[in-house]
């Protein structure tokens, strides 16, 4: 499994992903799910990757292969919107999925998904999810964030507390607390967290960090929130 | 779908059930999913439904119908335990799958599974789940508490906060807040909820409550949650 998290805000994006792969509970290892994407000069944009790892490997070697070979529609480095992006990424693994799925079919499921976030040059920063199929969702307003594997958990802090109009360090914040429900109920998720903060109209992918278990800052978070949630819920009213 | 949760406590049993029945999203209802097993005099024993109306309904009255009959393994007015009790639900369920499953298969799925708590003269509170299979696990105070149906968005405020020492009070709160989570999240789990705190040795079937929507203490809770939380985030150290 994993857990991947994608936040659209006015203030631009917030995107954060586990570390666990797993091929059964007996082979376990720890892979980056996040990358930037060879997009033109001028352009950030990340991709984030949930699914069969042989295919989401295929899937950005061969993005990075493309850039700049002037392929129409394969080639991210002549995109101009990142739904262009979104959409080149969708024919990759459709292509990939195509060619592979029929043999890994006996021995597991080829399918893989993305998350594609960042701000091409002359838009406003965008979030894109790419389903197995290759079709795209963009977030929205009135839903601001994509998710990507192990959705559940980590959901109900994003719907009570996050809207467009949250703050970058306030979204990182949440985003962190999501991660913490979704690692304390499923172990196929797992540290350390690549958590992404980008500000609209930086065009900077500097402001990546990797949080690791014992992470200072991580371990305060969990302990206030454990312990403000636990007085909050001592105060609600009783029945 | 469904959620039910089944919470097992030093000082009793908190159980709580939503009341959505669907075929489809075009097919919607109301259905009360906790109700009163005939155990013998002096015992106080509810049960929990999640999975096919059609298996639930007819396991429950199955078990009333049974009831007195002194047929050995299926009367539930004999059972001296608990896991006696479990037993016998999980066996009618058996009878139930084996005899409707395969005229079910081509329109849907037969299966169903439940939650069953309550006390029995000569014990202490306990609480069963019983699978589609008929087998059946019994909570623990390592793992107090066991849900049905639609169980993750639910399950962190439980994971963080509920230990087999909590109050009842603070179990009920814990529980509705948990149902908050996942009605956010899934429209095919419904209110009202139909609430029971159980209080250990009391032997009362009494003590069941039903929220409706516009229940001012599920009101004023969800509210004061709400705005607690946003108020301890805000508090919560920034990266």
């Amino acid at each position: 499994m994993t857990y991947c998290l994608g936040i659209l805000l006015r203030g631009g994006l917030v995107l954060a992903s586990d570390s666990r792969s797993n091929a059964g509970v007996d082979q376990v290892t720890q892979v980056r799910k996040l990358a930037f994407l060879p997009t033109a000069a001028g352009c950030a944009v990340a991709i984030m990757s949930s699914g069969n790892l042989a295919t989401t490997q295929a899937v950005v070697s061969t993005l990075r292969e493309m850039a700049g070979s002037g392929q129409p529609g394969l080639d991210l480095s002549a995109a101009k919107t990142l739904f262009e992006v979104a959409g080149i990424v969708g024919a990759v693994l459709r292509a990939v999925i195509d060619r592979d799925g029929r043999f890994v079919a006996p021995y597991g499921d080829a399918a893989a998904g993305f998350l594609v976030g960042g701000q091409m040059a002359g838009e406003a920063p965008r979030l894109f999810q790419i389903y197995a199929a290759g079709n795209v969702i963009e977030a929205t307003d009135r839903a601001p964030f994509l998710q990507l594997g192990e959705t559940k958990y980590g959901k109900p802090i994003l719907v009570r507390a996050l809207t467009i109009e949250t703050s970058l360090e306030e979204a990182a914040k949440l985003a962190l607390l999501s991660f913490d429900a979704t690692l304390r109920s499923n172990v196929s998720v797992g540290m350390p967290i690549d958590l992404l903060s980008y500000v609209t109209d930086s065009f900077s992918s500097e402001d990546v960090k990797t949080i690791e278990v014992h992470d200072p800052y991580w371990m305060a978070l969990r302990e206030a929130y454990g312990a403000g949630l636990e007085e909050l819920i001592d105060r609600l009213p009783t029945p």
